[in-house]
This record gives C-alpha cells, structure tokens and sequence, in this order.
C-alpha cells in the first residue's frame, strides 16, 4: 500500500504522455491522408484538404501506402530546405544535405558511428556538455567512442565558456582523439538558450581545433525566456563568413518529437550537414532511408510549414501557439523551486526541462551513502515513494563534483505541473526538516 | 518524342502505386487514431471505433504521439504471438520471440550483420536461392558476406530440391564459410509455394548442416495455386518434434508492407526468433526499436487481427478478400504469357510476381551483347523505349546461364495489368519477328 493515489510521471519529454494535446491541424492533416473519403466532407477546413491533397499528390498512386524514394520525398525535401533558409533570415539551404530519418538521435547516432575510427591506436573523443541528456551519452559510449565532459557554467546561467572547452580538450591529450564537439541548444537538460556571441566563439573553437560541430537544436520552437532568441549555428556560421562558413563541419539535427508539436511517436526528424566530409555525407546518404515512414515524412512538412495568416486553420493553431502553456509552466515551476530553501534554479529560458540544484543536508548524503544509492537519486526516490512523483536525479546527466539536481519536463499540461510542484513542495520542506 | 503516351511501372511490389485500393477497415481505424475527434460522429463502423479506442488504450495519455516502449507496445507485441500461434494452428509463440521493426528487410539485415563474423580467416557465406530478389542479395554482400547460389529448379515449378542445396554447400568449401540458408516462400521472383514436404526437407537439412534458416514469409497471405497453402517453417518445424523443434535455429519475417494490405508506405514489420544463439537474440532485443512509429505497430496488430465473421467491417473486408483480384490477375497474366511463343511461365501459385523464362533468338543476344547489355536486359529496355511498360530482367535476379527471364507484379489493378499483357503481347511478338 502506497501513500499517494496515483503516479505523475515527468521524467521524459514526452508530451502527450503529460496530457499535452496534440495540435489539430497536424493530426487533422494526417488523417485526411491517411482516410481521404474524410475529404470529400467539409468538416474538415480548407487549408487541411489542400495541404492533404499536396502532400498525397507527392506518393505514387496518391497513396501513403506506396514506397517513397529511399532518400525521402524530394519535394518535401524542398519545402524543408525552404524552411530552414526563412527560418536563417535567408541563408541558403542546400536540399541535398538534408536527410531525414526515424528521429534526431538515429541520425546523430550513425553520424558518431561513421565518425568513430575503430582502428586508430587512440579511441575517438568526443566532447559533450556536463549536463547532457542520455541519449547522447549511450550512443557515443556504445560505439566504442569516449566522452571528453565539458562543464557547463551553472552560476552562469549554464554558459558554455571556450576556456572550458579547452580545458576539456586539453584533458583529453593522450587518453583519446577529440574529433567532435557536441551542443545542445537550446539546453537539455539545462534550459539556457545560447546568444549569438557564444554561437560565435564556440564555432572559432571547432575552428581552430578542427572538431567537427554536432548541433543538437530539437528545442530551437521552445524559447521562453524574454531576452532569449533561437540562432541556428548554421545562420551564426554563415554570418560569420570565410573561412568559418565553408570549412566548420557542422551538423544541425531537428525532430518532430520535440517542441511544440511533441508527436514523439511518428518518429521522424532530419540532420542538415554543413561542409561535411563527402566521406560522411556519402555513408548517410546511402543509409537505409526505407525506414522513415510517409507520416513522420508528412509531419516534418506539418512542423516546418504551419498554417499561415490568413489560412483558415491559422486562428486556433496560433491561439494554441500563443496561449504560452509552456511560459506558464515554467514561471510557475521557477517561483515553485525558487521558493523553496535547499532548492535553486537557474534561468529556464528555453528546451522541455528544468533543472535545479538540490543543496542536500550531509544527514542525507550520508544515508544515502548507507543504502548505497547516489544522494539525489536517494532523493527521488524518497520523492517517488512518499508522492508517487517520478522525476530524475541530476547524476544519469552528470554533474558537477559534489553538486546534486533533480530534473523534470515542463512540457506537460498545467494540471500535471501543479500537481507535480505542490508534492515537490511538501515533500522537499519534511525531507530538509528530517534530515537537518 | 516517345512512342507511348504513359509509363506503365510493373516492377515493384508496391500495390497502391500500381491502382490497389488500401483496405477500407485498415485506413479507418488508423485515421480514428489519429484523429480520435471522427470517433465521436457514428459515420465510422463500431468495431472500427472500438479497435481505435483499445490501440490507443495502450499508448501513453491515448495518444499516437507519445514514445512507444523500447521493444514496441507490449500488448500488440502479445496479440500478434496469439495470431501466430492460431496461424500454426496452435503451435505455442513467446511474444518475448517476436521482434517489431520498420520492415522484414531491417529485421534481416541486422540478424546477418550479427551472423556475420570479420575476423575469420573464411568469409561468412549465406546460401540463397536463385532466382531470389535484389533486396537480400544487396544486405548479404554491403555487410562482407559471401552469397552461396542454390537453383531452383524452373522445369520442376521452381521446386527446392536438397541435392542442390547439397550441391551448392560443397561448392562453397574453401572459398567461405556457410553458416546461414536463405529461403523465400512464397517465391519472390518465382512464385513457388512450398509444401510440408519440401519445407520439412530442407529443415533437415539445415538441421544436419547446423545453418541458420532465415525464411522469408512476407507473402504468406498470398497463395492462389488451388492445391497450395502455406504452411509456416516454424509450424512444421513444431510438427517435426525433436531433436528437431529444439535445436534447428530459425527466423521467420513478415511485414505490413506485402500482401494483401500492402502497406509499404507505413514502415511495419517483425521476425520470430525460434532456437537462435542468445547473442543474436540479444544483440536484436538491444536494437533501438525506436524506429518503428506507433502507426506501423498499430497496422501490425491490424493486418494479423482483421475483422471477423459478426463485426461490422467484415462484410466488406471479406467481399475484397475475395474478390481474389490477384487469382484473376496471375490467371491472365500466365494465360497471355504462355499463349506467347517464346514465353513460359511456370504456375504461379503465389507471392506478388510473375518471372516467365524468354526463349530469346540468337540475333536478339547477338545485338544485345553489341549494345553491351545483358540479353534480358535489352529484351526489357525494348519493351519500355516500344509501349512505355517497365518490368525487369531475370538477370537482375540472378539465373541459370543461358536462360532469360521478366519478372512482373500482379499485384496491381486488373487495369494496369490488362495494359501491360496487352502491350507485352504486341510487342512480344514483333521482337521475336524482327530477331528471328
């Protein structure tokens, strides 16, 4: 018998799973194509049917049931390129260096297994940021490659600091050969949005020391802070001009799964590489590409191209758009934490997450040393056990030494997060009083 | 300028492209998925609404957008073992067995690649059969294994014969090291359906020769022949008893994308494991599953639970089950080919394709080795410059020396099948005039 009623899950990010809704013009979007009979009623808008019958115009017999060419569907290969130049102010955007895929991390994974030389004497380096969400993590180890952790700058902001990326590289001498630099922003699970500035430094690093840049830019819809804008490397790379813009190898990954459309389960995402070894760009683009579904390929044409002014969808999209859930949430977890003695939160000026450092009082570290469990991973589970709140402790992200955090996704309707927040609250105030 | 007005593309399996209509229970279901807003209108069947709210019963917050479970859903993963296991007529399945995947192809691939040892001295060898289609032939040899023809014997209706499969194992000796055999049933090209007999042949076979059998059975709902049926490798490796059922290591691959509903667009298959080595069934449970969309699992519970006899889909379902457009398409595409002089089919008594062996005239190879092309090839590249239809060269499928063949779907609209014989036919016999 446990002490609460039911379990409230934030650990992921993995929105729809948190009683987010799914937007109706995408999901209205695939079934048309998916059912067309539901076209010839006019219950569904205009803009819906036409963008229905665009995109099934694009399958062999105006079907999603047909195979698509194994690369992806050129013409929504296009209208991405499109999108990524408008959503860049204009930079160009080559469709042939864009792939598509079943989600961010396949691609990002096979990106790291080409890059990985299995037989030079040193193991393949490459830098990650401290925190770093797990599945990089996993995909770097188990291809046989080693992780060289750069801090991030908590008191900061979460700043990524060069003098930080050149000590992490010079730690690496000698253990293994650091060929990649891998970012993500905006921050998971950290919420900082880099500035333009930083963009800027840290491509003069990648620069000097000939690291490739691995940009991980799935939050680039999901920026909350007031002062906080989202710049693709790519824009701050081309702006920089030669010899940045077209020596600094780059790839940028994107996913439907994450920000605001949140359909984690159609599984489709796409990787642009920027002056990318022929070598690389030749192993990806003869990956198999069979394995990205229509729909995930349809959806990334939905997320990229959103009803416009004007388009009779536009009004409820721009009202779900605008109605600032996620803002909400997020100040009200910000105050929630903020509130709270032992608790402290930086900034969450972007991403699905936050972050907070927990000060854990030595009574707890201690039995938490006794039941041999890390202290913040004690922590959530006393959480877990006492409230039925499933978070994450900051150690599956690593941390600083001796530092502690706890994480949880924002991305979830604003009756989960003020349930999770009020158990977060009571529970934190008995934990710090019985072990004061 | 062409002569033809429009191409005519019979060379993939890929019915919707070629005019097949998607099965109406299918679609509906999907798109109440979706979009579950069309189940609150009564326009969708009840059993349609109700297979709509259990699939989505089993996703996280009832959604199609929130992760699936690593390994895919685990109640579709138990209701497909169940339809196994009825498939077999009882014959036990361990869901922990079954392996979704974004396609047979996917799931084949990565069991060779595991197989697959590049450290021996000797190259690993699979045994295929010839005719055998590309797909399996392009994954054997791009992972650095050795491809070991057996022929099929066309005089005998592309019978499977061991004292080939003895043949082509001797002929591997010294060049590499067989470890896997290969079989496809029904036939792709050649449509074969084997029986309890031949299927128990070669898994004694495998069996005495400790290999893999990797058995391709994506077109098992396809059997016209009026004394054919298909009967499951695994089935009759059950019915064998053992020391047979617990040793003879098989993996049996199916797939939404062939068949009757011919779903390519949607990216869904499996494999059975049964007897295989833990590491491989390892190394397949560790894959990241993460590939395969919601949708695709949910076509898969679909196409292996269809409606039945009392809901109220089953009426029209069946009427298109049996309307056996395919019985009449390959009786009229053997008819008009075996009323050719120059032309035999064998019966076709399953799978997607026809594969009619050309008796080309010696001026016909004559010309074709002048234009430096393979004779079948040139036969093929004719037909298209001529009337526009797109089939492809027996060469392309490997083949007995000396002999040609065309491989075609019927798996298309009566329509376009008609077009295409029609064409084939005048064409045919011109060719044949013109190189006599």
């Amino acid at each position: 018998p446990k002490p609460y009623k039911e379990l409230t899950d934030v650990c992921w990010g993995d929105p729809h799973s948190l009683g987010v809704k799914p937007l109706t013009f995408v999901r209205q979007v695939l079934a048309a194509c998916v059912y067309p009979e539901l076209m010839s009623s006019h219950k569904l808008p205009l803009d819906v049917r036409q963008r229905a019958q665009w995109l099934l115009g694009k399958c062999e017999g105006g079907s999603i049931g047909s195979y698509p060419a194994s690369a992806g569907i050129p013409e929504i290969i296009q209208r991405m390129s499109k999108s990524i130049a408008r959503r860049d102010g204009g930079v160009p955007c080559n469709p042939e260096n864009v792939f598509i895929s079943p989600g961010s991390q396949w691609s990002l994974t096979n990106i790291i297994h080409v890059l990985v030389n299995d037989e030079a004497p040193l193991r393949t380096g490459i830098l990650i940021p401290v925190p770093c969400h797990v599945t990089t993590i996993t995909s770097i180890t188990s291809l046989g490659a080693a992780v060289v952790p750069y801090f991030l700058s908590e008191e900061h902001g979460w700043a990524l600091q060069v003098e930080e990326l050149q000590r992490a590289l010079e730690s690496a001498k000698g253990g293994c050969n650091p060929i990649a630099l891998y970012v993500i922003n905006p921050g998971n699970p950290a919420g900082y949005v880099q500035s333009r500035k930083s963009i800027q430094e840290v491509i003069r690093f990648a620069s000097e020391k000939r690291l490739v840049l691995l940009a991980d830019e799935v939050y680039q819809d999901c920026v909350y802070g007031k002062n906080s804008e989202f710049v693709s490397y790519k824009k701050v790379l081309a702006e920089m001009g030669p010899p940045f813009s077209d020596t600094v190898e780059l790839a940028s990954f994107h996913s439907v799964s994450k920000g605001f459309m949140g359909e984690c389960g159609l599984r489709g995402g796409y990787v642009e590489l920027v002056n990318l070894d022929p070598n690389v760009v030749n192993y990806i683009s003869n990956l198999n590409y069979d394995t990205t579904s229509v729909l995930a390929q349809f959806a990334l044409d939905l997320m990229m191209n959103p009803p416009r002014p004007g388009d009779p969808s536009y009004p409820l999209y721009n009202q779900v758009r605008n109605a600032n859930m996620l803002v909400q949430n997020v100040k009200m977890a910000h105050e929630v934490v903020n509130s709270l003695p032992g608790l402290s939160c930086q900034p969450v000026e972007g991403g699905a997450f936050v972050f907070p450092r927990v000060f854990l009082p030595p009574r707890a570290i201690q039995k938490a040393k006794e039941e041999g469990m890390q202290p913040d991973t004690f922590y959530c589970m006393r959480l877990l056990e006492e409230t039925g709140v499933l978070i994450t402790p900051g150690c599956e992200y690593r941390q600083k030494e001796g530092t502690y955090h706890i994480r949880f996704c924002i991305m979830a309707s604003q009756d989960t997060i003020n349930k999770a927040l009020k158990h977060l609250a009571t529970f934190h105030t008995k934990f710090m009083k019985d072990f004061s």
